[in-house]
């Protein structure tokens, strides 16, 4: 269960509000890379964790610190609404150029929400869970995890370049740490399992022997004209120390699929019923 | 641009159709865990590529073949619907107990395809792109790309573990295969660019003299009573040879935010035009 | 900023479990009608609060419950998957009869997250963040707040009629009480701000003589045979005191619209650049 | 089953074309506070609705208002692109300062329709029918009847200052009575049938006894240093008559949740079908 | 504006109460090829029409036609509702086998609605406005018409074979002679405004002599064995009279793309910032 | 199975980038009308065809042509953002009255992929599968496609409009020119197969003796003054050759519905339980 500090766990201070600069913000919120995805990520990996308790413990803990980060990003996204205009006039009043605030507003924050964040991306699209991994495979959580840190990073770094507000600045130089340890954090995992060797192919519960091998370290090759492009991937020894790479023109090893002919009672058109055309349809 | 060969990647047989395995294969479809994804992940991360040619070409050719992946799936899901009961009242006389397929089947496969597969997951939501990362960093996309086969594979050895079909294993042997491959293939990327040292923190190009530095290499502790869960990411060195894991109790460094009160022509109730309390209101 | 205690807030006991149900739970953790929806509700009310603190600070505090809620239907749910058959062959030796735990399922449980929770409904929908009201209104969300909680009950007792599982029952019971105070708390603020008298209509800061007022507490009667469906809402004085209920039957007090006819560049057909038919378009 | 009349409900005019305007009014339209949601909302509600045949007759009624209240809104949109600029260089012409429009627009509205109004928000965000309620349960649906009108009149108001043309300020001074009646109407019947002593808790029809009644009326804190926002909701009679209001603090009644080990044959990693850490795996 | 009847349009009679059925009867409210996507798509290309009103006028009957559809349908859904299981022990008090009823229905028809229709699709999908198209181009517009009839004719057909229920075979057989009558009636303002000669390509406004000309009337062959699927469309003059059908071989024509390198500011890595493989990542 | 040629099927070339427009051309990658959504429509037709091989042969060349489309179209989004502003300042020191490069972006072009494509439509909303038509039914299929190729082209028109950019228009000018290819291609088919005669109504496969045939060439009159909207839809032979348009004035044939009173333990209030209303309750 949770407790809340109505304190923020790090100052948020809006020096010059920008309501465009609020949209972009959207972006850490409700985005693919932002706050609530990883919020509702760590704790539920947490609460279907099975295996060792640590690492329960452990992703409650961080799912638990995200949810301070939504709340410090959606303050800064009512801060920075402060002061925006509610309407043409007063922006043309302010601004005799005009149009330049409430063309590059999120206009639902003025008609749906007077003035406060959503849980939306910077385009206003609804955040989904869809985008929520919780494989019920640790090692598998861990690397996404790695990635949704990643993403976070580049773009809590994006942010930091798009302002130049010092208090904006500061509140992201936080954030930015904070996905530094994150990200680290996630292979720590791994690591302390024993890194790519043991933990690699995932699952590594499956009986590798069950694979088709022959194809498990080969690079295929789909280029029309079998260049291979090169690299780590196409020689040596696999990662997981259990291949080698190796590039492999790719061929159909199957065949062109024939599904049975249409029923005549499921809805398709008579001629499907047969897979011959019918009477008339001739190739010219 | 792209090319055809009618013949599938790898043969794809079914022994015996499964109208319920078909609702199970469609999350290899369209799940998020599935080959859709990594399809449009793959190619968008080659069409929007920025840097060293090599990845881009790399990219696409992964990229490539996983539409033949989606086009096996496609084909093995309208295997399984081949003689699937079209109505309650065909299945009950093949079935006198009744209700055993229609039931578990997505009665899409047969009221909008006429026994087809559909760009939909296992419970029939649609394919989102929303799930697509393509970050313009090359080493975050490749960490989504591991998880994305990580949590592939997953979903392939459950699948295989689902059926008893000898012709569905075979064919999941073989995707099965690709996904380890394509797990060491993007791990790969990243240790030819000098592994964690030299890609971590990503972006490794935000300078991290910008970022709080006293929290970057930090375990935060959220538990309410300071309980720390101790692991390889509490002490020792960080992986990326930048920083020592040390637990931080988690503490409020900001405040009690307090957005400014309601504008009075904005749409909010009169009382909140005010910090204070109308008048009437104390409290008990 | 919030902590977790890894207790939770009630206990989660699962007698038998039963996967079928866990797929119903998760009507509510990811439905309309469900836990994270409110928790995202009172938080993001809480965190765009704008007027009296005291407000902010109840939400807040509600909102951090609510997530506690969410981590108890999650445990809930794993629980009732503990046991459930990952295959066919599996289901079909314990069940001859076949069919009837896996055609119930949500076979993402199975798939995609290893007998764990997902934050999607019972249809495996995943969450969706457009059903999140924070308006910037306190009374507008008050009563949004209500609506959820009242819906939210309807389905706990729904959900506590459709077991006869002790543990579940009392879980159930636990959060059905809860659901009862919070219809009260959100009523309770309506009433300490002076009732509808007082709220009404909503927003109550927009001037209501800027309202065409000879239809501001009007039934109107879109019947086309002119009934009226006859009810407090057709007589005696309105609720919030300010006008007198009547019914009056609806009647076109608009134009038929025309709109211009379409630019001959704007990508319409030639025949609709004018309003008149083209030439041999005759009425017969 | 319906009927049309070619004229709309009342006059939709607009003075001065604004496509950005015409951007913002699609919230109206197809935004989770607009008349789609309350259309589709009241109908499914009358098509669904059990017991007395009055409710569902005044729903069938206020449905079909609000289908011409789309229409009405969908006019507008289309009047406020007449005249919109269709290209950059079109723009410039017109405007040597540049952007203005083409930014502040929906795209679509040139590109998908042709200057016509979607079924969208203003966000471009599509209509969505996870949002509409139709409950089975006549008081909860009558709240959350309340809160559509409630933030729909939020919603119109803030139109109505967003703009100072004429013909589109009387449209919505006429939208704006009729969410007054509307909020009034789905009261009248909470009022009808007893009030809230009679209709709360909803449902009505759940034995209170089989609730946990010791937490039915508390307010529960979860304010880290157990700070209670006093108020209506802490203390007194509760609205219903039923109980008195308390305030409590939060305190984890249940466990630690610990869920069975993975299975081996189910997609985990080794490491986890053992609550113990592998072996080497030390806490430092 | 519009009026309601409350008596339907037909007749709708359920002779044997199906919630499984009731289950496939919601793909034909909210599915891709239901009434309420026809309902929205008929009625904004009514309200958004621009040219003769001859057409507005045609489109906005039959889209008020087909609200009556919904109604007809959602009624359907909540009479074979009626009877539904609304536990698990109730069902296994009627059917021993148990599981029948429960597993295969939409459990929001118990839980979300207390057993009437949703507006969603056969697997609890909710009905997306994405899929409606207005697209402000009447040819177009009559084409994606005649596609929503078409498939949504087969749809009706494959719910009339699925059932032997005497009453739901009454009410679609009405449904399925209005899917055939507006297949026609779209078809014929094609006819109407001249045919194909005069309708293609669409849209009709734009010259032709701006097109790639020597493109626009070949099958380009993609097949990687350069085999060609003739047919009426690679030889013989092409519908509209304007070319003629010839297959082509499909080649680049264009060149590999080369985005310039990645800005050290924007969120790449720093390896990213040049085209040039960095120091050491030699191709081996 | 398929292969890639690293060259774009035709040049992309863009002489003067435009930030704003890449939003725009994004509808062109991810919009309803757009080439993700052809692509994957063909294909799936194509995957699932049943019937004559030559039908499933013509889909897979021409899906493998879409996929290119998207390839050409994301490379000229790249490249139209190429020197887009990164941040505010930045924008302000090269555009000194500020505003109208951000404002109108898809901040997602910075934030989310570093200057590169996204699978989302103009208004930054991800693809959804949901609008992919893969019915089973060929003739319903081809109408879906000419649907999707008639809004594709006026789509490519309208960008060919929107542009002054040389090197944009070419490559919109071959866009376009293959649209006009494919509608003709799908219409072909419908021709090669005997025209509407033959095709209609669709399915063809359903026995017309079993719908309710009085109403199956009727064009339904819902205007509520019975104003008939005459066409070529009104009287006169119907396209199929099977029977003879004429108006019809729509009137209910139904009853108005009655549904059963709620169930006591069904989540309803009690008051629903009777059809009756409660005591105490009359219209006044």
């Amino acid at each position: 269960m949770f407790f809340a500090n109505p304190r923020l766990q790090y100052p948020v201070r809006v020096d010059k509000p920008n309501p465009v600069f609020a949209r972009a913000l959207q972006q850490a919120i409700g985005g693919v890379e932002g706050e609530i995805r990883v919020m509702m990520q760590y704790l539920f990996q947490s609460w279907g964790s099975r295996g060792p308790m640590k690492y329960r413990d452990m992703l409650l803990n961080t799912g638990t610190e995200e949810i301070g980060h939504v709340e410090m990003l959606s303050t800064a996204v009512a801060m920075n609404l402060e002061g925006a205009p509610l309407s043409f006039q007063e922006e043309a009043s302010r601004d005799p150029i005009g149009g330049a605030v409430l063309n590059g507003m999120n206009l639902r924050h003025i008609l749906s929400t007077g003035l406060g964040a959503t849980p939306e991306n910077c385009n206003g699209v609804p955040f989904n869970a869809s985008h929520v991994y919780a494989s019920g495979n640790l090692a598998a959580d861990m690397y996404a995890n790695v990635a949704a840190e990643a993403t976070g990073r580049a773009l809590a770094t994006r942010l930091y370049g798009m302002t130049d507000d010092a208090g904006m600045k500061d509140m992201l130089s936080f954030l930015i740490a904070r996905d530094t340890m994150h990200q680290q954090q996630w292979l720590a995992v791994i690591e302390e399992l024993g890194g790519m060797e043991a933990q690699l192919p995932i699952p590594n519960s499956f009986p590798q022997s069950q694979e088709k091998s022959e194809f498990a370290y080969a690079f295929f090759v789909h280029d029309a004209d079998g260049k291979v492009p090169e690299g780590r991937w196409t020689s040596g020894p696999s990662l997981d120390g259990k291949g080698q790479f190796e590039p492999m023109l790719s061929k159909p090893l199957g065949e062109v699929p024939q599904l049975a002919p249409a029923r005549p009672d499921g809805g398709a058109q008579t001629e499907q019923t047969s897979t011959t055309p019918p009477a008339g349809v001739t190739n010219p």
